[in-house]
């Protein structure tokens, strides 16, 4: 059994990606991890140690997979998932199986090895998000996918297994049922009210202002009302779209410029802390119902940044409950600056 | 704010308890640590460093607080909640409410500090057990509890503070929504089919049998056909019951059995990983439906033992879905010996 695949049992109906190419034998069970000596296989000069680049911001007349990129977007070299074969579904006696089907790639931000996200200038910044967009256009072409999620995992606490700044991006033959639960919710919130929960939470936190930290032209950056981590922070659009890639250059370029004041404040209040970034778009191609035709607008596209200090224990794994030990209001005031450790 | 409250916002509807009183400062963000310089507040002659046990394993004529214990139980010296006060729940614009009212306590599970639950007798390891029936019987009389969970972490990676070995009990006034969920299923498969999930479950595994670790006169123990981790296991029993504290005395011993040749295996496999064992018992207080008299049947208390090596990362924080190495079939072969590193 070396080929990927994705299984869900009827218990905790959790889709579950088997891997078995990220690791070898048991004692590497400890680390789904890239090992490259000490070679730095994001650099620029080692681009031989990727596989052949799917994007990148590039110099004029420089070549693929050759320096004189900005952003390099590459397949990841230990996917959990591939993008060749077919995607077919089986049930397995109770359980529920899907071939590993997906694509799993790799966004160098930059080509400095020591440079953090934060550290680069918003132009640069804009365009990692930039390239965000564009993997998500034109992975969306292949109808086997059904949703995509980028995320970006620094330090070892957020699990982090190279240094050079990265995100990652998967593209998905299933929407996960958590996801499906918060577009559930969001829907039932629209049916109700006639209003998007997205904008309500907005109004609400914006009424309030304990937890708000900060704002520009185009987004709200706030730490939620139940922030599962200390100083969780989420980013919601003023402009409210399910579709991530609906946004515009200008809306890309104050989008960076909200992520790196974040990033910078949780640098300055709590000493670069490891952190996980989370891009939730809505998934691709979901059909319009009947009743509804304007329905995809109940969900909006946003970005969570957990700052993560302590394991994950039994109470969290158990319970899918959290125990946090800072209220969202005392983590704001510390990050707008009004208080001091 | 320095009170503790459960709350949870209309997007997630995760609730998540916040528990400021275990961190000091800033600083502190990265540890809801007991410290207590270099004594263990655990070992025997040290109770005085702990809270009033409610409950020990005791020898004849020893006093309570002192010397002489077996099993021990104590509260929480750092509650994430607190038993006294009164229950209230309220709405805050949008969201959710409710006082942090709740018990944590910890079950000491040896006086011995250096030794670890596998290396106890499987007595030694029963009458651990069977605290935790004693403690949800007495806390199931405090009728603002619903649910009562029991969890292990060992190890860093797993969440532990403190070594010497300990497990814990929450009785939390809500069911959090994974519970909920897991129960949901449960039940409709048990309305669909007229049987019980967990024994269906439990007729596939011993038909395909590729899954299975072993078995004693009332367990199974088997790797999940979905196992989100690497060497997770699962523990049902055989006399399906949705309540841990029906358990027999004998039953207890077999549990304890199982439990203790579990980690034993794992520990020979993997060179002792951290882990969570998770002890999942119905909701206290569950109503009968008018449709389904036996209703609760449709739900079996159970128990899970996941080790713990990477943390989780921003795949499994924005997804609720899981990659995993080693698929449960390779894994029950090397735990059962058949196959060596």
């Amino acid at each position: 059994m070396t080929q990927p695949e994705f299984r869900r049992d009827p218990l905790h109906n959790t889709w579950v990606v088997f891997a078995p190419e990220r690791q070898r034998r048991p004692q590497d069970f400890a680390s789904a991890i890239l090992q490259s000596g000490n070679l730095d296989p994001f650099a620029e000069g080692n681009e031989r140690l990727t596989p052949p680049e799917v994007y990148a911001a590039r110099k004029e007349k420089s070549k693929p997979n050759e320096p004189g990129w900005r952003v390099r977007v590459v397949p990841n070299r230990y996917p959990a998932m591939r993008v060749e074969g077919q995607l077919e579904a089986q049930p397995i006696g109770l359980y529920d199986r899907l071939t590993g089907i997906g694509a799993h790639e790799v966004i160098i931000e930059t080509p400095d090895g020591a440079a953090a996200l934060e550290e680069l200038p918003v132009k640069a910044i804009t365009e990692v998000l930039s390239s965000y967009r564009e993997r998500i256009i034109d992975l969306d072409k292949d109808q086997r996918f059904q949703h995509i999620y980028i995320f970006k995992n620094v330090g070892p606490s957020a699990g982090a297994s190279l240094s050079h700044a990265h995100s990652q991006l998967v593209a998905l033959p299933l929407v996960p049922s958590f996801v499906e639960g918060k577009l559930n919710r969001a829907r039932e919130h629209f049916i109700l009210k006639q209003r998007s929960l997205f904008s309500d939470i907005l109004h609400t936190e914006r009424i309030d202002g304990s937890r708000l930290v900060a704002e520009n032209d185009g987004y709200y950056l706030f730490c939620p009302f139940a922030s599962r981590f200390p100083f969780e922070l989420a980013i919601f659009p003023k402009r409210h779209h399910p579709d991530y890639t609906s946004c515009t250059p200008t809306e890309l370029h104050d989008l960076a410029e909200v992520i790196r004041f974040a990033l910078q404040r949780l640098n300055a209040v709590l000493e670069k802390p490891g952190y996980n970034l989370l891009l939730h778009t809505a998934p691709l191609r979901r059909p319009l119902t009947e009743r509804f035709a304007s329905t995809r607008y109940d969900y909006s596209w946003h970005v969570e940044i957990v700052p993560r200090f302590n394991a994950l224990a039994g109470f969290e794994i158990g319970l899918g409950a959290y125990i946090n030990t800072v209220y969202p209001e005392e983590a704001a005031r510390f990050l707008r600056g009004e208080a001091r450790a």
